[in-house]
């Protein structure tokens, strides 16, 4: 199985901590998506979505779209299922995972900033007030979600399901571009509980074989 | 079983396809987004979200989030499964779904444009441009997928699934919103074949009763 993910992408890493809980081998080969790498010939031939991450499975088959590749791998190891099997919690961590990959994540990926820069001309301010409006409003419905479900340490329940495997991304990417994090008491605490586990940590970014600095 | 709709908001028409598709009788309720229905206190209780659709089923449980309704529908409702149980089919049909729903429609749904417009000033030329553009790029993606597929009157197999549940309510969008679409031939004609049956039709934004002129 093998892995074509971008250290800094939050759907690159969604995708490494779901393999890391399930504790699947895999190799990782870098997409470099700051020099467009994903729009390569190559890659798009693989994956004609044309973004990060893909994984292509030990039968050749190359899936993008990182909610895809988690139901995916759901399938093919359901030792440890990041999707409830059935009933309220599957439903609950499915809104979670929906409000932040497409509620918040989309808009404030790279390539919608890019475009708010280089098209529209936008300044640096601009799109920083950009990037923490769309944080907070996902993030107040998020911290709703959890509050309702009664969240403890990870989202729903005892176990780590699809919605840490989204929310973690998301927090780390709004804590590196310096959101204000302070009226969701519940995502950090999830934050915090998931990142000390070591499946959680060796997904990290900054624990990637591509990962360069800033 | 109740729906919390808005006739022209995409994310309602794919809850409104897969009902209709499964055959089930519900309740619709209008929630007026261009009047901001969906941000009032009343709507918020129900789904922290803020956005339509709204599911209530049966045991009074609110669901946001219409891919997480349709995985709740499927579930209730699995004699038409809208995803496919197992197997390739269900990966490409997730695949399709997720480069709608997370890759095109969050960047270019109301909340967005309003932004645009109102916080960032800009021209309607340019908010033109800007929405053509993210059609652009992900029917592009979901042309590609949907050969690899070897689409013929779905965008998978030979029978409805969660990716037509998306791609329709989609293309009625760019259609409205006068973009090319010349170089999707595959995806008009699952649009063509699709909208032909009751079941779409009936979920057609001005089949609704809360239809008002443009």
């Amino acid at each position: 199985m093998k892995l074509f993910s971008f250290f800094n992408s939050s759907a690159s890493y969604r995708v490494r901590i779901a393999l890391a809980l399930k504790g699947i081998d895999y190799q990782m080969e870098g997409v470099n998506i700051r020099a467009g790498e994903q729009n390569g010939a190559d890659y798009l031939r693989r994956n004609p979505i044309g973004l990060v991450p893909t994984l292509v499975g030990d039968n050749g088959e190359a899936i993008g779209q990182s909610l895809a590749i988690i139901d995916y791998l759901d399938r093919l190891y359901p030792d440890v299922l990041l999707l409830p099997a059935s009933g309220e919690a599957r439903t609950k961590a499915l809104e979670i995972a929906f409000v932040i990959a497409c509620d918040i994540h989309p808009v404030n990926n790279m390539r919608v900033l890019r475009y708010l820069t280089d098209e529209l001309g936008i300044s640096e301010a601009q799109k920083k007030a950009w990037y923490a409006h769309w944080i907070a409003v996902g993030l107040t419905a998020v911290e709703s979600l959890l509050q309702k479900a009664g969240s403890g340490n990870f989202c729903i329940g005892d176990s780590p399901t699809l919605a840490d495997c989204c929310l973690i991304p998301q927090w780390a990417n709004a804590l590196r571009m310096g959101c204000d994090l302070s009226a969701y008491p519940r995502c950090r605490r999830v934050y915090e509980h998931c990142t000390s586990l070591p499946a959680f940590a060796s997904a990290a970014p900054e624990r990637q074989s591509d990962a360069v600095a800033a």
